[in-house]
Protein backbone atom coordinates (compact mmCIF):
# COMPACT_ATOMS: atom_id res chain seq x y z
CA UNK A 1 0.00 0.00 0.00
CA UNK A 2 1.26 3.34 -1.06
CA UNK A 3 -1.12 5.04 0.80
CA UNK A 4 -2.82 3.51 4.10
CA UNK A 5 -6.83 4.58 3.66
CA UNK A 6 -8.61 5.73 6.61
CA UNK A 7 -12.20 4.75 6.93
CA UNK A 8 -14.46 7.21 9.29
CA UNK A 9 -13.86 4.50 11.69
CA UNK A 10 -10.19 5.11 11.98
CA UNK A 11 -10.17 8.81 12.91
CA UNK A 12 -10.20 9.63 16.35
CA UNK A 13 -9.51 13.44 15.60
CA UNK A 14 -9.32 15.23 12.59
CA UNK A 15 -5.45 14.58 12.88
CA UNK A 16 -5.33 11.66 14.69
CA UNK A 17 -5.86 7.80 13.30
CA UNK A 18 -5.66 4.71 14.59
CA UNK A 19 -5.27 1.34 13.01
CA UNK A 20 -6.46 -1.65 14.45
CA UNK A 21 -7.09 -4.26 11.30
CA UNK A 22 -4.26 -7.16 11.23
CA UNK A 23 -4.42 -6.59 7.38
CA UNK A 24 -2.85 -3.27 7.70
CA UNK A 25 -1.19 -3.66 11.22
CA UNK A 26 0.74 -7.44 9.36
CA UNK A 27 1.92 -4.79 6.06
CA UNK A 28 3.30 -2.29 8.08
CA UNK A 29 4.95 -4.38 9.99
CA UNK A 30 6.44 -6.54 7.07
CA UNK A 31 6.53 -4.55 4.00
CA UNK A 32 6.71 -1.27 5.67
CA UNK A 33 8.95 -2.69 8.61
CA UNK A 34 7.40 0.69 10.35
CA UNK A 35 8.58 1.85 13.57
CA UNK A 36 7.75 5.02 15.82
CA UNK A 37 9.03 8.20 14.35
CA UNK A 38 8.20 7.09 10.51
CA UNK A 39 6.94 9.34 8.03
CA UNK A 40 4.08 7.82 5.70
CA UNK A 41 1.36 8.58 3.33
CA UNK A 42 -1.72 8.68 4.46
CA UNK A 43 -5.63 9.47 3.29
CA UNK A 44 -9.20 9.47 4.65
CA UNK A 45 -11.72 7.82 2.24
CA UNK A 46 -13.30 10.25 0.54
CA UNK A 47 -11.25 12.81 1.58
CA UNK A 48 -7.46 14.47 1.37
CA UNK A 49 -4.21 13.19 1.37
CA UNK A 50 -1.13 13.63 3.35
CA UNK A 51 1.67 12.82 5.52
CA UNK A 52 1.22 10.82 8.83
CA UNK A 53 4.00 10.02 11.47
CA UNK A 54 3.70 6.91 13.12
CA UNK A 55 3.36 7.71 16.70
CA UNK A 56 2.40 3.74 18.40
CA UNK A 57 2.93 0.19 17.38
CA UNK A 58 2.22 -2.69 18.85
CA UNK A 59 0.15 -6.24 18.15
CA UNK A 60 -3.12 -4.92 17.65
CA UNK A 61 -2.84 -1.14 17.11
CA UNK A 62 -0.78 1.56 14.78
CA UNK A 63 -1.71 5.13 15.72
CA UNK A 64 -0.69 7.87 13.45
CA UNK A 65 -0.83 11.91 13.73
CA UNK A 66 -1.91 13.81 10.44
CA UNK A 67 -1.01 16.33 8.36
CA UNK A 68 -3.51 16.12 5.63
CA UNK A 69 -3.14 18.94 2.62
CA UNK A 70 -3.65 17.87 -0.41
CA UNK A 71 -6.30 16.48 -2.87
CA UNK A 72 -6.55 13.10 -4.50
CA UNK A 73 -5.26 12.79 -8.16
CA UNK A 74 -7.69 13.71 -10.60
CA UNK A 75 -10.24 11.32 -11.42
CA UNK A 76 -10.55 9.33 -15.10
CA UNK A 77 -13.74 10.46 -16.50
CA UNK A 78 -14.79 7.05 -17.52
CA UNK A 79 -17.95 5.17 -16.57
CA UNK A 80 -16.66 1.93 -17.51
CA UNK A 81 -19.42 -0.84 -18.57
CA UNK A 82 -17.98 -4.08 -18.17
CA UNK A 83 -19.23 -7.22 -19.46
CA UNK A 84 -18.92 -9.31 -15.81
CA UNK A 85 -15.12 -11.17 -16.53
CA UNK A 86 -14.46 -14.81 -14.74
CA UNK A 87 -14.60 -14.30 -10.88
CA UNK A 88 -10.28 -14.22 -11.05
CA UNK A 89 -10.15 -11.64 -14.01
CA UNK A 90 -12.94 -9.80 -12.02
CA UNK A 91 -10.63 -9.11 -8.99
CA UNK A 92 -7.79 -8.27 -11.19
CA UNK A 93 -9.68 -6.23 -13.67
CA UNK A 94 -11.10 -3.76 -10.39
CA UNK A 95 -7.85 -3.42 -9.09
CA UNK A 96 -6.29 -2.28 -12.09
CA UNK A 97 -9.16 0.43 -12.96
CA UNK A 98 -9.59 1.42 -9.31
CA UNK A 99 -6.23 2.19 -9.71
CA UNK A 100 -6.04 3.73 -13.35
CA UNK A 101 -8.89 6.21 -11.52
CA UNK A 102 -12.01 4.94 -12.96
CA UNK A 103 -14.91 5.80 -10.63
CA UNK A 104 -18.02 4.33 -12.05
CA UNK A 105 -18.09 0.19 -12.53
CA UNK A 106 -21.05 -1.05 -14.33
CA UNK A 107 -20.57 -4.59 -14.31
CA UNK A 108 -23.30 -5.85 -17.24
CA UNK A 109 -24.82 -9.19 -18.02
CA UNK A 110 -24.89 -10.07 -21.93
CA UNK A 111 -25.19 -13.44 -23.56
CA UNK A 112 -21.77 -14.49 -23.88
CA UNK A 113 -21.25 -13.91 -20.00
CA UNK A 114 -21.38 -17.43 -17.67
CA UNK A 115 -24.41 -17.33 -15.80
CA UNK A 116 -22.57 -18.98 -13.09
CA UNK A 117 -20.11 -16.01 -12.76
CA UNK A 118 -23.19 -14.07 -10.99
CA UNK A 119 -23.34 -16.68 -8.15
CA UNK A 120 -19.22 -16.18 -7.23
CA UNK A 121 -18.20 -15.04 -4.05
CA UNK A 122 -16.03 -12.00 -5.82
CA UNK A 123 -19.65 -10.25 -6.13
CA UNK A 124 -20.02 -9.47 -2.47
CA UNK A 125 -19.72 -6.22 -1.78
CA UNK A 126 -17.45 -6.97 0.67
CA UNK A 127 -15.07 -8.39 -1.75
CA UNK A 128 -15.67 -6.32 -4.16
CA UNK A 129 -14.62 -3.33 -1.64
CA UNK A 130 -11.62 -5.36 -0.67
CA UNK A 131 -10.19 -4.68 -4.60
CA UNK A 132 -11.21 -1.27 -4.15
CA UNK A 133 -9.39 -0.46 -1.37
CA UNK A 134 -6.22 -1.95 -2.84
CA UNK A 135 -6.82 -0.31 -5.80
CA UNK A 136 -6.80 2.88 -4.28
CA UNK A 137 -3.79 2.08 -1.55
CA UNK A 138 -1.54 1.10 -5.14
CA UNK A 139 -2.55 4.63 -6.88
CA UNK A 140 -2.67 6.70 -3.64
CA UNK A 141 -6.52 7.40 -4.15
CA UNK A 142 -9.18 8.05 -1.83
CA UNK A 143 -12.45 8.51 -3.67
CA UNK A 144 -14.24 5.02 -4.05
CA UNK A 145 -15.44 3.94 -7.30
CA UNK A 146 -18.87 2.94 -7.25
CA UNK A 147 -19.69 -0.47 -8.52
CA UNK A 148 -23.44 -1.43 -9.85
CA UNK A 149 -24.36 -4.69 -11.16
CA UNK A 150 -26.80 -5.03 -13.78
CA UNK A 151 -28.13 -9.21 -14.79
CA UNK A 152 -30.31 -8.10 -17.06
CA UNK A 153 -28.88 -6.88 -20.58
CA UNK A 154 -32.38 -5.40 -21.98
CA UNK A 155 -33.19 -3.63 -18.77
CA UNK A 156 -30.25 -2.06 -19.03
CA UNK A 157 -29.86 -0.77 -22.13
CA UNK A 158 -33.39 0.09 -22.56
CA UNK A 159 -34.23 1.85 -19.42
CA UNK A 160 -30.84 3.24 -18.03
CA UNK A 161 -28.41 3.57 -20.35
CA UNK A 162 -29.90 6.50 -22.57
CA UNK A 163 -30.36 8.01 -18.67
CA UNK A 164 -26.49 8.20 -19.00
CA UNK A 165 -25.99 9.09 -22.10
CA UNK A 166 -28.24 12.19 -21.84
CA UNK A 167 -27.72 13.60 -18.32
CA UNK A 168 -29.86 16.29 -16.75
CA UNK A 169 -27.22 18.29 -15.33
CA UNK A 170 -23.79 17.44 -16.55
CA UNK A 171 -21.70 17.08 -20.00
CA UNK A 172 -23.05 14.53 -22.42
CA UNK A 173 -20.48 11.78 -22.65
CA UNK A 174 -19.53 10.42 -25.46
CA UNK A 175 -20.29 6.60 -25.90
CA UNK A 176 -17.65 4.18 -26.83
CA UNK A 177 -18.15 0.51 -27.48
CA UNK A 178 -14.66 -1.87 -27.88
CA UNK A 179 -15.13 -4.64 -30.40
CA UNK A 180 -12.92 -6.84 -32.75
CA UNK A 181 -13.77 -5.99 -36.20
CA UNK A 182 -15.16 -1.98 -35.57
CA UNK A 183 -14.04 0.23 -38.28
CA UNK A 184 -12.32 2.85 -36.13
CA UNK A 185 -9.33 3.01 -33.92
CA UNK A 186 -9.65 3.62 -30.16
CA UNK A 187 -9.31 7.33 -29.66
CA UNK A 188 -6.58 9.06 -27.91
CA UNK A 189 -6.45 11.82 -25.05
CA UNK A 190 -10.65 12.24 -25.54
CA UNK A 191 -10.82 15.01 -23.32
CA UNK A 192 -14.90 14.90 -22.97
CA UNK A 193 -16.63 12.09 -20.34
CA UNK A 194 -16.60 8.65 -21.37
CA UNK A 195 -18.44 5.93 -21.40
CA UNK A 196 -17.07 2.26 -22.30
CA UNK A 197 -18.58 -0.63 -23.27
CA UNK A 198 -16.22 -4.01 -23.16
CA UNK A 199 -17.21 -7.42 -23.79
CA UNK A 200 -16.69 -10.78 -22.17
CA UNK A 201 -14.63 -13.53 -23.62
CA UNK A 202 -15.84 -13.95 -26.96
CA UNK A 203 -17.42 -10.39 -27.03
CA UNK A 204 -20.43 -9.11 -27.59
CA UNK A 205 -23.16 -10.44 -29.83
CA UNK A 206 -24.54 -8.78 -32.72
CA UNK A 207 -28.15 -7.42 -31.02
CA UNK A 208 -25.60 -6.31 -28.38
CA UNK A 209 -23.68 -4.14 -30.48
CA UNK A 210 -26.61 -2.54 -32.32
CA UNK A 211 -28.14 -1.87 -28.93
CA UNK A 212 -25.52 0.17 -27.87
CA UNK A 213 -24.90 1.59 -31.36
CA UNK A 214 -28.72 2.53 -31.30
CA UNK A 215 -28.07 4.78 -28.21
CA UNK A 216 -25.39 6.46 -30.17
CA UNK A 217 -22.03 4.54 -29.43
CA UNK A 218 -18.93 4.66 -31.63
CA UNK A 219 -17.69 1.37 -32.14
CA UNK A 220 -13.83 0.97 -31.70
CA UNK A 221 -11.00 -1.61 -32.20
CA UNK A 222 -7.52 -1.98 -30.35
CA UNK A 223 -5.93 -3.64 -33.64
CA UNK A 224 -6.33 -7.16 -34.66
CA UNK A 225 -4.84 -8.74 -31.95
CA UNK A 226 -7.56 -10.54 -29.46
CA UNK A 227 -6.35 -9.50 -25.72
CA UNK A 228 -7.96 -11.00 -22.48
CA UNK A 229 -10.24 -8.57 -21.05
CA UNK A 230 -7.74 -7.63 -18.39
CA UNK A 231 -5.46 -6.49 -20.93
CA UNK A 232 -7.85 -4.34 -23.20
CA UNK A 233 -9.83 -2.68 -19.94
CA UNK A 234 -6.34 -1.11 -19.05
CA UNK A 235 -4.88 -0.93 -22.65
CA UNK A 236 -8.42 1.11 -23.57
CA UNK A 237 -8.52 3.26 -20.43
CA UNK A 238 -4.72 4.33 -20.82
CA UNK A 239 -5.52 5.10 -24.74
CA UNK A 240 -8.25 7.11 -23.60
CA UNK A 241 -6.96 9.00 -20.84
CA UNK B 1 -6.62 -20.54 -26.87
CA UNK B 2 -7.70 -17.80 -29.86
CA UNK B 3 -4.34 -20.11 -31.86
CA UNK B 4 -3.51 -23.36 -32.13
CA UNK B 5 0.34 -22.75 -32.41
CA UNK B 6 1.88 -25.46 -34.23
CA UNK B 7 5.82 -25.86 -33.51
CA UNK B 8 7.99 -27.70 -36.01
CA UNK B 9 7.37 -31.20 -34.58
CA UNK B 10 3.44 -30.76 -34.66
CA UNK B 11 3.66 -31.08 -38.67
CA UNK B 12 3.11 -34.35 -40.58
CA UNK B 13 3.64 -32.18 -43.77
CA UNK B 14 3.21 -28.42 -44.34
CA UNK B 15 -1.00 -29.30 -45.09
CA UNK B 16 -1.40 -31.38 -42.47
CA UNK B 17 -0.51 -31.29 -38.36
CA UNK B 18 -1.07 -33.36 -35.26
CA UNK B 19 -1.35 -32.48 -31.73
CA UNK B 20 -0.48 -34.92 -28.97
CA UNK B 21 0.16 -32.89 -25.90
CA UNK B 22 -2.28 -33.01 -23.02
CA UNK B 23 -2.98 -29.20 -22.37
CA UNK B 24 -3.78 -28.74 -26.35
CA UNK B 25 -5.71 -31.98 -26.27
CA UNK B 26 -7.77 -31.10 -23.01
CA UNK B 27 -8.10 -27.35 -24.04
CA UNK B 28 -10.33 -28.84 -27.83
CA UNK B 29 -12.28 -30.80 -25.59
CA UNK B 30 -13.22 -29.01 -22.56
CA UNK B 31 -13.01 -25.34 -24.12
CA UNK B 32 -13.51 -25.87 -27.89
CA UNK B 33 -16.05 -28.84 -27.50
CA UNK B 34 -14.22 -29.60 -30.62
CA UNK B 35 -15.41 -32.52 -32.61
CA UNK B 36 -13.89 -33.52 -36.44
CA UNK B 37 -14.74 -31.70 -39.24
CA UNK B 38 -14.69 -28.35 -36.74
CA UNK B 39 -12.63 -25.25 -38.39
CA UNK B 40 -10.33 -23.59 -36.14
CA UNK B 41 -7.47 -20.73 -36.21
CA UNK B 42 -4.11 -22.50 -36.06
CA UNK B 43 -0.73 -20.85 -37.36
CA UNK B 44 2.84 -22.42 -37.06
CA UNK B 45 5.31 -21.04 -35.10
CA UNK B 46 7.21 -18.00 -36.77
CA UNK B 47 5.54 -18.54 -39.58
CA UNK B 48 1.92 -18.35 -41.66
CA UNK B 49 -2.06 -18.37 -39.94
CA UNK B 50 -4.76 -19.37 -41.21
CA UNK B 51 -8.01 -22.35 -40.73
CA UNK B 52 -7.88 -25.90 -40.40
CA UNK B 53 -10.18 -28.83 -39.87
CA UNK B 54 -10.38 -30.86 -37.63
CA UNK B 55 -9.88 -34.69 -39.29
CA UNK B 56 -9.28 -36.90 -36.24
CA UNK B 57 -9.77 -36.57 -32.55
CA UNK B 58 -9.31 -39.19 -29.76
CA UNK B 59 -7.70 -39.11 -26.50
CA UNK B 60 -4.03 -39.28 -27.47
CA UNK B 61 -4.26 -37.35 -30.58
CA UNK B 62 -6.00 -34.44 -32.83
CA UNK B 63 -4.92 -34.08 -36.43
CA UNK B 64 -5.51 -31.00 -38.56
CA UNK B 65 -5.38 -30.17 -42.44
CA UNK B 66 -4.41 -26.59 -42.83
CA UNK B 67 -4.69 -23.71 -44.62
CA UNK B 68 -2.28 -20.97 -44.12
CA UNK B 69 -2.42 -18.08 -45.98
CA UNK B 70 -2.24 -15.01 -44.09
CA UNK B 71 0.48 -13.10 -41.92
CA UNK B 72 0.54 -12.82 -38.13
CA UNK B 73 -0.16 -9.41 -36.99
CA UNK B 74 2.26 -6.70 -37.07
CA UNK B 75 4.70 -6.49 -34.37
CA UNK B 76 5.33 -3.76 -31.67
CA UNK B 77 8.21 -2.41 -32.56
CA UNK B 78 8.33 -1.76 -28.90
CA UNK B 79 12.02 -3.67 -26.66
CA UNK B 80 10.62 -3.83 -23.50
CA UNK B 81 13.69 -3.19 -20.46
CA UNK B 82 12.15 -4.93 -17.61
CA UNK B 83 13.37 -4.47 -14.07
CA UNK B 84 12.52 -8.19 -13.21
CA UNK B 85 9.40 -7.91 -11.38
CA UNK B 86 8.60 -10.47 -8.63
CA UNK B 87 7.25 -14.07 -9.76
CA UNK B 88 3.73 -13.90 -10.14
CA UNK B 89 3.69 -10.58 -11.62
CA UNK B 90 6.44 -12.01 -13.84
CA UNK B 91 3.93 -14.64 -15.60
CA UNK B 92 1.44 -12.40 -15.90
CA UNK B 93 3.23 -9.52 -17.60
CA UNK B 94 5.37 -11.90 -19.88
CA UNK B 95 1.35 -12.43 -21.18
CA UNK B 96 0.45 -9.54 -21.19
CA UNK B 97 3.07 -8.09 -23.66
CA UNK B 98 3.13 -11.03 -25.39
CA UNK B 99 -0.36 -10.90 -26.20
CA UNK B 100 0.43 -7.11 -27.35
CA UNK B 101 3.02 -8.10 -29.82
CA UNK B 102 6.20 -7.18 -27.70
CA UNK B 103 9.18 -9.18 -29.84
CA UNK B 104 12.05 -8.04 -27.81
CA UNK B 105 11.94 -8.43 -23.79
CA UNK B 106 14.93 -8.03 -21.84
CA UNK B 107 14.90 -8.42 -17.83
CA UNK B 108 16.95 -6.46 -15.80
CA UNK B 109 17.89 -6.63 -12.81
CA UNK B 110 18.25 -3.21 -10.62
CA UNK B 111 19.38 -1.98 -7.03
CA UNK B 112 15.43 -2.19 -5.66
CA UNK B 113 14.94 -5.80 -7.61
CA UNK B 114 14.87 -8.51 -5.06
CA UNK B 115 17.57 -10.58 -5.20
CA UNK B 116 15.67 -13.79 -4.37
CA UNK B 117 13.81 -13.45 -7.64
CA UNK B 118 16.40 -14.60 -9.86
CA UNK B 119 16.18 -18.00 -8.66
CA UNK B 120 12.17 -18.34 -8.85
CA UNK B 121 11.55 -21.11 -11.10
CA UNK B 122 9.41 -18.71 -13.13
CA UNK B 123 12.48 -17.93 -14.83
CA UNK B 124 13.21 -21.02 -15.86
CA UNK B 125 13.01 -21.11 -19.74
CA UNK B 126 10.80 -23.67 -20.45
CA UNK B 127 8.74 -22.24 -17.79
CA UNK B 128 9.12 -18.80 -19.80
CA UNK B 129 8.25 -20.05 -22.79
CA UNK B 130 4.95 -21.35 -21.67
CA UNK B 131 3.76 -17.88 -20.30
CA UNK B 132 4.88 -16.67 -24.32
CA UNK B 133 2.70 -19.58 -26.20
CA UNK B 134 -0.20 -18.45 -24.03
CA UNK B 135 0.02 -14.36 -25.22
CA UNK B 136 0.95 -15.58 -28.80
CA UNK B 137 -2.13 -18.22 -28.53
CA UNK B 138 -4.46 -15.24 -26.64
CA UNK B 139 -3.89 -12.63 -29.80
CA UNK B 140 -3.33 -15.02 -32.92
CA UNK B 141 0.48 -14.41 -33.01
CA UNK B 142 3.12 -16.73 -34.25
CA UNK B 143 6.28 -15.51 -33.69
CA UNK B 144 7.99 -15.73 -30.45
CA UNK B 145 9.72 -12.92 -28.68
CA UNK B 146 12.87 -12.90 -27.11
CA UNK B 147 13.63 -12.91 -23.31
CA UNK B 148 17.38 -11.98 -22.09
CA UNK B 149 18.16 -12.25 -18.31
CA UNK B 150 20.21 -9.23 -17.29
CA UNK B 151 21.11 -9.97 -13.69
CA UNK B 152 24.27 -7.32 -13.57
CA UNK B 153 22.72 -3.90 -13.85
CA UNK B 154 26.13 -1.66 -14.81
CA UNK B 155 27.99 -4.30 -17.68
CA UNK B 156 24.30 -4.30 -19.18
CA UNK B 157 23.84 -0.44 -19.14
CA UNK B 158 27.39 0.43 -19.99
CA UNK B 159 28.84 -2.72 -22.67
CA UNK B 160 25.22 -3.53 -24.10
CA UNK B 161 22.68 -0.68 -24.14
CA UNK B 162 24.61 1.54 -26.31
CA UNK B 163 24.74 -1.02 -29.04
CA UNK B 164 21.16 -1.11 -28.81
CA UNK B 165 20.69 2.36 -28.70
CA UNK B 166 22.75 2.62 -32.35
CA UNK B 167 22.28 -0.35 -34.56
CA UNK B 168 24.42 -0.70 -37.09
CA UNK B 169 21.99 -2.21 -39.58
CA UNK B 170 18.14 -0.48 -38.24
CA UNK B 171 16.87 2.18 -37.95
CA UNK B 172 18.16 4.37 -34.07
CA UNK B 173 15.08 4.15 -31.72
CA UNK B 174 14.30 6.00 -29.25
CA UNK B 175 14.66 5.59 -25.42
CA UNK B 176 11.85 6.55 -22.82
CA UNK B 177 12.25 5.80 -19.49
CA UNK B 178 9.10 5.44 -17.11
CA UNK B 179 9.32 7.13 -13.99
CA UNK B 180 7.04 8.65 -11.96
CA UNK B 181 8.32 12.79 -11.18
CA UNK B 182 9.90 13.12 -15.09
CA UNK B 183 9.00 16.01 -16.55
CA UNK B 184 6.86 14.57 -19.98
CA UNK B 185 3.96 12.95 -20.11
CA UNK B 186 4.27 9.52 -21.98
CA UNK B 187 4.55 9.79 -25.62
CA UNK B 188 1.47 8.82 -27.96
CA UNK B 189 1.49 6.87 -30.82
CA UNK B 190 4.98 6.77 -31.24
CA UNK B 191 6.22 6.15 -35.10
CA UNK B 192 9.84 4.91 -34.74
CA UNK B 193 11.17 2.01 -32.64
CA UNK B 194 11.38 2.56 -29.12
CA UNK B 195 13.41 0.84 -26.00
CA UNK B 196 11.02 1.45 -22.87
CA UNK B 197 12.60 0.65 -19.25
CA UNK B 198 10.11 0.03 -16.53
CA UNK B 199 11.72 0.09 -13.03
CA UNK B 200 10.57 -2.37 -9.99
CA UNK B 201 7.87 -1.90 -7.31
CA UNK B 202 9.75 0.99 -5.69
CA UNK B 203 10.90 2.27 -8.80
CA UNK B 204 14.70 2.98 -10.32
CA UNK B 205 17.44 4.66 -7.72
CA UNK B 206 18.87 8.28 -9.24
CA UNK B 207 21.86 6.46 -10.09
CA UNK B 208 19.68 3.80 -12.40
CA UNK B 209 17.49 6.93 -14.15
CA UNK B 210 21.09 9.01 -14.64
CA UNK B 211 22.45 5.92 -16.32
CA UNK B 212 19.99 5.58 -18.90
CA UNK B 213 19.94 9.48 -19.61
CA UNK B 214 23.42 9.32 -20.57
CA UNK B 215 22.23 6.77 -23.00
CA UNK B 216 19.99 9.07 -24.65
CA UNK B 217 16.81 7.86 -23.01
CA UNK B 218 13.88 10.56 -22.32
CA UNK B 219 12.52 10.16 -19.50
CA UNK B 220 8.62 10.38 -19.28
CA UNK B 221 5.35 9.78 -16.35
CA UNK B 222 1.82 8.30 -16.78
CA UNK B 223 0.61 10.90 -14.16
CA UNK B 224 0.58 11.02 -10.68
CA UNK B 225 -0.93 7.48 -9.35
CA UNK B 226 1.48 5.03 -8.86
CA UNK B 227 0.59 1.73 -10.90
CA UNK B 228 1.67 -1.63 -10.34
CA UNK B 229 3.85 -3.37 -13.03
CA UNK B 230 1.41 -5.02 -14.84
CA UNK B 231 -1.10 -2.08 -14.92
CA UNK B 232 2.20 0.07 -15.79
CA UNK B 233 3.35 -1.71 -18.39
CA UNK B 234 0.18 -2.36 -20.37
CA UNK B 235 -0.25 1.33 -20.35
CA UNK B 236 2.49 2.42 -21.75
CA UNK B 237 2.52 0.18 -24.42
CA UNK B 238 -1.13 1.20 -25.27
CA UNK B 239 -0.05 4.83 -25.21
CA UNK B 240 2.98 3.97 -27.44
CA UNK B 241 1.39 1.79 -29.80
Amino acid sequence: MNLILLGADDLLASDHARVTDPRRLRHLREVHRAAVGDEMTLGIEGGLIGRGRLERLDAEVAEFSLRLERQPPAPLDVHLLLALPRPRMLARSLEHVTALGVKHITLLHTRRVEKSYWQSPELKEEKIHQHLVLGLEQARDTIMPTVTQETLFKPFVEDRLPGLMAPESAVKPRGIIAHPGMPQECPRAVSEPVILAIGPEGGFVDYEVEQFMKAGFEGVHLGERILRVETAVTALLARLG
